[in-house]
């Protein structure tokens, strides 16, 4: 799992204010809902390369989760406000993956980091080539 | 909402043992849970009468959700089992209303009532009138 | 339930970009999701008078949700902003209203309404009259 | 990750009913869901050995999650009936692995795999040997 030091330099940076609905009984939050902070950072970052996710859907092409990994460190709590990193570190012919931090407000104490590996698929869910267009986004 | 008196004769209960996940930093299960509770349960009542709602949607039924409510009465907890009664305490036209109940393990002591209000519509979104084989399944 | 005409004046606007794992198999918004909605207009609310939430309960006073409800208008979609208004309605000897208008990014279009009724209770859950200074907050 | 071959032997199964809260606008259980799946399992695992989490947190131990991933090989849809297989595939001096499978309705078709790792500590957050009685659970 990435650190720090080497996360890609194409990136984005998602900020996240933990609400209540996102903790659980043990007071900090639910180790699930770091998938979907991953999920909102990764459209983030699509979104700020100038598409939106559903852009990429609309044209025919779909990134369904092969792989979801996390990685805890300092429990978040409730009204934290949390600063999520996103990248991709690496392409592969048919499959992308895409590393996270979370970080404390001070965007310096990493919280948790995570991957997601990413399948590329037609509509019919047949695995195909990353399209140039895509791929050029993150260029 | 309705209270234990009156609920409708037709009715199933669905066991639900609360996950932390559905609980929040108070030690409860949070009040957005209740809704997913329900929806189980509906789901149930469906599925009891001999056909799932899936079924439902494949005949070209939808029954969206135009109202919610829930009152919460009695907090819950990690690993309570709790009981959900559901029934369909109204039917109108173009909707109906389905009434719930959260019990606790001994079916008697009341946590939480609610309520949903679902529109009857078609594939494109528009009312349709209740179908006489949807209502002739709780009949 | 309040339409845009009636909203309390001291109000809080909330952002929030639609994600996946908040969509339902019929693509849109899945009903509970909206209570979340809430919940953090609701916070934000409470933090843009000054004081946050945590704060609140740190003052030794807590507002547990005693009732919820949500009429839903148009469905909301993925990677859809909604701007989520939160206001107080009413306040009780021992209890307080809050309510809720979903809209569209134009802050025009209603999406869904919704209140929720909070009980004002001290640490051991009795309940206790509304403190001035939190009266004070939204006065 | 494990595959069903070599599966620890002491195991339990959680049925589970796909709910449509848990799926998303691609019409499949969204990636976080597996992650409350495997919490259940695991909740349902140690309370067939004869003890709930909730007992085991008042004997002043707890779980915390260090890592969770999931690998998604077949997408669940609403209504499915899953079945998740949980075990500890590993004891260390303060941690413990849990592993995981999601099968279909058959008990054959694998549709994901996954694991968590969880510390050791007690109340204050301290990394603990695994007491006896608990490691005895599972024996």
């Amino acid at each position: 799992m990435s650190t720090g030091a080497d996360f890609p330099a194409t990136q984005s940076w998602l900020a996240h204010r933990v609400s209540y609905g996102e903790t659980d009984a043990m007071g900090v939050v639910y180790y699930a809902e770091y998938l979907h902070l991953f999920e909102r950072a990764r459209s983030l970052f699509i979104r700020e390369r100038g598409m939106s996710y559903a852009e990429v859907e609309k044209r025919g092409v779909f990134l369904p989760v092969r792989e979801a990994c996390c990685r805890y460190r300092i429990p978040a709590r409730y009204d934290d406000e949390l600063w999520v990193r996103c990248g991709i570190s690496e392409w592969r012919r048919a499959s992308l993956l895409f590393v996270y931090e979370v970080h404390a407000q001070d965007r310096a104490t990493l919280m948790a980091t995570g991957s997601t590996e990413h399948a590329c698929v037609n509509a019919e869910g047949k695995p195909v080539r990353v399209p140039d267009w895509l791929r050029g986004l993150f260029g």
